[in-house]
């Protein structure tokens, strides 16, 4: 069944029944402040870290699922009822339900016997706060009076520690209040300076700031004691749980409304400057913005600019295509993931409990493919730095830093072998879309050490000359602790359970026989689309040598990938310690892989003499399933250690024969590469969440965001989705959608326009911003052709080539486009 | 209000209120596994280790508190209504409700509409599962039938990784169901060769392994849609979060009762018996245990088993007084929370979460003082030689070591300088209870190292070398980075949220300029009393060199208490950084501590010249309250990174002028030191839990055990209790009252008889165990007097002096004591 709906016009997508399979949620937020919100009103807030500076409390994976969030209550006098507009967490039977979540916001209305309540909910740009804008309405036909009540519970800021060092942290708790604006100060009398609010536009009956007070002892959210009373009990929190909750006593005439805001936010003092009293906040500096947010025309106004502001970001590239699904995810849905992934990196989602802080090298940059043409572009530029700087000399990278100090994690330490590649990626995205070939010039420090520095494009050589000098017996990469497929561990031996899998940074198997054994096939291909890359930049150097060096390490490297690297009627995965085969017919199960095929696909090696073809026939033939391609097949029935992790998940899911939703577009990626328009569409819907939405009670997650996951055949819960919103999905398939299927790639020189489509499509129109200029594309397909562009007009001139101009002239140019 | 009272017949204390203030709990197993239980049913069980290998979920500080245990759900028939015997989770209205936590079992009661449910739960000796004995039984008129649902949910072993590694955890769970007996499987097919399960005797109508399919989506335990509607769905968990239900049909006629059994268990196979079949858990086992327990006749014999156990634990210390609540809780509470807090360390309790696995280096001698007597010697020997081996050859030891490898835990290291002074008390302890000299003699190693040995006798002039050449500019003993007050800090400075308080392992201040500054008048005071105790093993020894040493040491570091401890009216607690004092008329606020008149006191130090009663005048003047003696006065108003954590808490809470209740023992113990019996039982009264049962409502922790701290006069909640438990307050308490107050005291040569009691006592009666004797002693004190003992006979015979000798003959002597 479906839960909603797509809204293309107000970009939204609308719920109107609560339970959904999973709690549906959106991201409040783009720059400093964050929230987390579900279609029924759960999650939490944070301020830059998830784990450092949590606002409010959030108990993941609980029972009832997805309690706690920004909760109002109705005590309505007429019927002594109690219930709640988002309809958890009391669940009380609405007249009407609806949740609009957009763009940067969220809308919950829920209505019950004539009282209609409606929030609006976002993060102002260049604030430290969520508003909660409320109108409550009086549908009915006689005068409604009732209570409504807030809530929200506050965290101990350290979400790990609020959540297991009770012997502490229930000591703690402290607030004030002050008219309708409660203050949780736990830990600002030490070595805090910054403290949470929640404020209220209307004058008060009451307040409570103590969640047992609030809710009754051994009461659930869904039954607070003060509702059911009526009446709010003044609590003031010492120690335990602080929370916030107004009540306000609401008498609305027939089809009257009252509109009123709630703040909640985050606001600092400076050191000097705590306190205006002893133990008294000093409320000055909060006080300017509680003021001018509590007012409703000045909400109004800061939401309408968040609405502009994503208009613009996703307006920089617009499609209209036959496929309806693929305009509301390219349009809106996808792009948004896009820049909710770069900004959440892999912390905070209903999955990710935003206590692990690392940004991940690969991460970070399989982000960029969906996110660089939305970013400011020294966003990008900044992060791009920032990777390489976590870059050792030797050319080996950390594989995550840490958002607030930029430092490599040397918990985690080096030693993933597809991490050198995607600086070299990542930089060639960045160069692409912006043309700003001077990040090459940039110095960046190795080991974040600023006395040992090189420019990027140094970077980049040591990175290919890595790869070079850590090739195993078959001249292919060593895939080291893993590649991308994190769970395919080829060195270490864990037999312990509760041991690592990959191994860790200072692990002698790094060093020592196994380690300069194994091989990947994946990093083989990836190698060389990087390097042909790293070419490009060479050439614009005019760098010879490192362009003759580059140019025969990619050769070297495409002969080794058909030379050990082909099984027969596909590639394999890897090589394991022994030099044998992983994902080939000689194995019995984990015979063939989607990685490889995915990267040797989308670097075209094997295209000319055929195997490629092939093997993208086999992977279509063993590994497409209705519900996307999974990762590999047969699944693993045991674990086996000298695999690794993957072997470790039933069979199905996660590595072990799921459906890992990436590399489906990588394989997209592939089959556009051969000029297979109809097979790349037919994978880019199976895993669509739009295409998706009808099977909502299969699929489980978001209709409107990608997972990393779903089940595959093996599992008795094929088709079902797991872990959306943080996936590199979102990056990959608007890649393949956006730069492969519809063919719009932004290029060195310029945007080449190379469309691979199904053959029945008459045609699609582009809206893209490309540096500084905007380009109108309409693409027509007479002769019914996937893949050749015969002619192309820009501005009414027959163009020489499929490269339009880079104008830098800030203007519209109307781009004809005959495929044929 | 009282929730409940104490049974003292058989030993159990019994609650008739379920919604009591906090979950009060108590704790299954003694061995391997273990469950900590509310009395409504909530907490969890493990095997070993709370962190590792835990066996079901419960999620701390979670809302409804105390939600997630061992529940049962009846759906009666005829009312249609839902119910549990426990209250929770469904909170319905009981007709009938009880809970007898007793020593190692739980026994809940609870009846609705003439269906009466009562469950003893315990962990039978030598097992590792818990045993439910259900009893049914229709107290009604007419024929009832029903059906019973059993709940536990399982825990992905690994507590932390189960509730932060979503993204792994929720694929991974498997079970199998084979007649009534579910097995938890997750991780079981990779590197786990243990598992868990949950059986029923009874036939089952059917059963439910899926968290959501058994509660359905959005539900809380309160409402599970299987118990709603009456029948099990048979699911079979795939992913996401397992459970163990099952399902059971019954009918009884008026009268008619039902006995039937379930297990929760753990059980493990051989690596190469893991399977019956590829998949298929080999069952051959685990059949045995199941066979055996579920059936009533032998759990029934295991349960007597457990009880008579507990009794002969108990049975070593028995006393009967004029005070009925001293001897409810030595006679039973206080000794039974003593074992407990020996078995659990810090690690689980309804504060403590279970996931912070170190065995404390203080904590564990402390501990010793209360369960020395009652802990099969082995067990204590064992410990202190583990406690040896993570001593460094300079005397410096870790402060924490891990249950599992023995290892000193070097993330926390050393530094803590109080600890190598526990090591010669917990000796001491052992000697004294034991009359064991040979452990002076093992070989302990340094620093966890095979090659690094000396005997346990070595070790203690290393301690004691040590803390005299970690002197600071008064002759007194460096603090470290603390003392026995963790959180008075005097060598960091932390400033930054989040940084610890206490510096690390390799902080440069230990061995800086800061770090030989700050000084300790709590270890100096240890260290008279416990270097006392070393020259009695050095005499024992004739090592006339190490006596002389010894002598000499505690003569220096009492006349540097005098000299500079000396306040005018009290003593001092410390000197800062700057050489300050800490804890001195001198400061606006902590003008006075607790814990250096604690050590201080129960070393004697000052007692000649009269300052220590002035001191403790002093103490009691400033510091006693109603509800116990606060750890400092004033509380600090704001926080001093000088002075550390302690200023961290808000005032009237934990070290900032909360009632710490262990102090309170070491000062009943210094009162008895200098002869105010009187003023010593006011102490002893003062945080006594079963004293305090009347005030429930203000003190909220168990009536039956001691809690770590009683929030003081400062805060808005003074009288409230937190941190039930797994507190040195059990040892502490039991060592003032049984050997101080009561005065039966463990010496080298025999057992002391010294008591200090309120002059009103006529006298008391003590059944003492000691070594391979039982003491019967009467003691009378027809003169009113506190303290001196006229006159002691043996069976009959006048004793010299006061010390019993060492029988060694496994008899019963009367011993009749005449004060005076």
């Amino acid at each position: 069944m479906k839960y909603g709906q797509f809204d293309a016009t107000k970009k939204e997508y609308v719920i109107q029944t609560p339970n959904t399979p999973l709690p549906w949620i959106n991201y409040l937020g783009t720059q400093e402040f964050f929230g987390m919100i579900s279609n029924s009103g759960g999650g939490y807030c944070f301020m830059i870290d998830a784990r450092k500076q949590r606002l409010t409390r959030y108990r993941y994976n609980n029972v009832p699922m997805d309690s706690g969030g920004r909760y109002l209550y109705i005590k309505d006098d007429q019927t002594g009822k109690m219930w709640a507009p988002g309809w958890m967490p009391v669940k009380a039977d609405l007249d009407v339900y609806e949740c609009r979540h957009g763009l940067g916001y969220t809308v919950i209305t829920g209505e019950k016997d004539a009282i209609r309540v409606s929030t609006r909910y976002f993060v102002p740009f260049n604030e430290s706060c969520e508003i909660w804008e409320t109108d409550i309405t009086n549908t009915g036909k006689r005068k409604k009076s009732f209570t409504l009540f807030s809530f929200v519970e506050f965290c101990g800021w350290e979400a790990l520690n609020d959540a297991t060092n009770l012997q502490r942290t229930l000591n703690l708790g402290e607030v004030e209040v002050d008219g309708s604006v409660i203050y949780h100060l736990t830990e600002y009398r030490e070595r805090r300076n910054h403290f949470a609010y929640f404020a209220a536009s209307e004058k008060i009956a009451g307040y409570d700031t103590d969640s047992e007070s609030f809710l009754g002892r051994y009461n659930g959210f869904h039954e607070p004691r003060v509702v059911a009373e009526g009446k709010s009990r003044n609590s003031v929190a010492c120690g335990w749980n602080p929370c916030g909750s107004h009540s306000i006593r609401i008498t609305l005439k027939p089809g009257e409304t009252r509109k009123m805001n709630f703040m909640l936010g985050y606001a600092q003092n400076p050191e000097n400057e705590k306190f205006s009293a002893p133990g008294v906040l000093n409320k000055k500096r909060v006080r300017v913005t509680l003021k001018k947010y509590l007012n409703r025309k000045n909400s109004e106004k800061a939401f309408e600019n968040v609405v502009k502001q994503w208009e613009e970001l996703t307006g920089r590239f617009q499609v209209e295509t036959p496929y309806k699904n693929l305009d509301m995810m390219v349009n809106t849905w996808n792009q948004y993931q896009c820049v909710t992934t770069y900004n959440m990196a892999r912390s905070t989602s209903y999955y990710e409990t935003g206590i692990g802080r690392g940004i991940g090298y690969r991460d970070a940059c399989q982000d960029l493919y969906g996110a660089v043409h939305i970013m400011p572009p020294e966003r990008s530029r900044t992060r791009i730095l920032e990777l390489a700087a976590i870059q050792w000399r030797n050319g080996a990278t950390y594989h995550q830093y840490q958002q607030l100090d930029k430092k490599g994690n040397a918990t985690i330490g080096v030693g993933f072998n597809d991490d050198p590649l995607w600086l070299i990626l990542g930089t060639a995205t960045y160069i692409k879309e912006t043309g700003d070939w001077s990040i090459l010039e940039e110095q960046a420090q190795f080991d974040n050490n600023p006395k040992d520095t090189a420019t990027l494009y140094e970077h980049l050589i040591i990175s290919v000359k890595h790869i070079m000098e850590h090739r195993g017996p078959h001249k292919l990469p060593l895939v080291g602790r893993a590649d991308w497929n994190d769970c395919l561990n080829l060195i270490m031996t864990s037999i312990k359970p509760g041991d690592t899998f990959q191994g860790d940074a200072t692990h002698a198997s790094l060093k020592d026989k196994i380690g300069s054994v194994p091989e990947s096939l994946m990093i083989a291909g990836q190698f060389v689309w990087a390097v042909g890359e790293f070419m490009r930049m060479a050439q614009h150097k005019k760098d010879r040598k490192n362009e003759k060096m580059a140019a025969a390490a990619v050769k070297e490297m495409q002969a080794a990938i058909i030379k050990h690297g082909w099984d027969g009627e596909w590639f394999v995965r890897a090589f394991d310690r022994f030099g044998k085969k992983v994902g080939s017919r000689e194995n019995p199960e984990g015979k063939i892989f989607a990685e490889s095929h995915g990267w040797i696909g989308m670097a075209s090696v094997g295209k000319e003499n055929g195997m490629l073809e092939k093997a993208l026939d086999s992977v279509k033939e063993r590994l497409f399933s209705r519900h996307g391609i999974v990762l590999q097949q047969p699944a693993y029935t045991k674990y086996n250690f000298y695999l690794g992790e993957m072997t470790s998940y039933p069979p199905g899911v996660k590595e072990n024969g799921g459906i890992f939703c990436q590399p489906t577009g990588w394989l997209t990626i592939s089959e556009c590469n051969v000029g297979r328009g109809d097979q790349a569409m037919e994978y880019y819907k199976s895993i669509c969440p739009a295409e998706r939405e009808s099977i909502s009670d299969v699929h489980r997650c978001e209709p409107y965001v990608y997972a990393q996951m779903i089940a595959g055949p093996d599992s008795a819960r094929f088709g079902e989705a797991k872990n959306s919103w943080l996936t590199g999905t979102a990056a990959s398939s608007f890649l393949a959608v956006s730069q492969y299927i519809l063919g719009i790639k932004p290029e060195y020189d310029g945007l080449l326009i190379d469309p691979c489509i199904p053959k029945g499509w008459k045609g699609f129109r582009v809206h893209r911003k490309f540096r500084n200029a905007t380009y109108e594309i309409n693409v027509v397909n007479p002769s019914h052709v996937s893949k050749g562009v015969k002619s192309v007009t820009v501005d009414g001139k027959t163009l020489a080539g499929c490269i339009l101009p880079d104008f830098k002239d800030g203007k519209h140019h109307k781009v004809e486009v005959v495929m044929g």
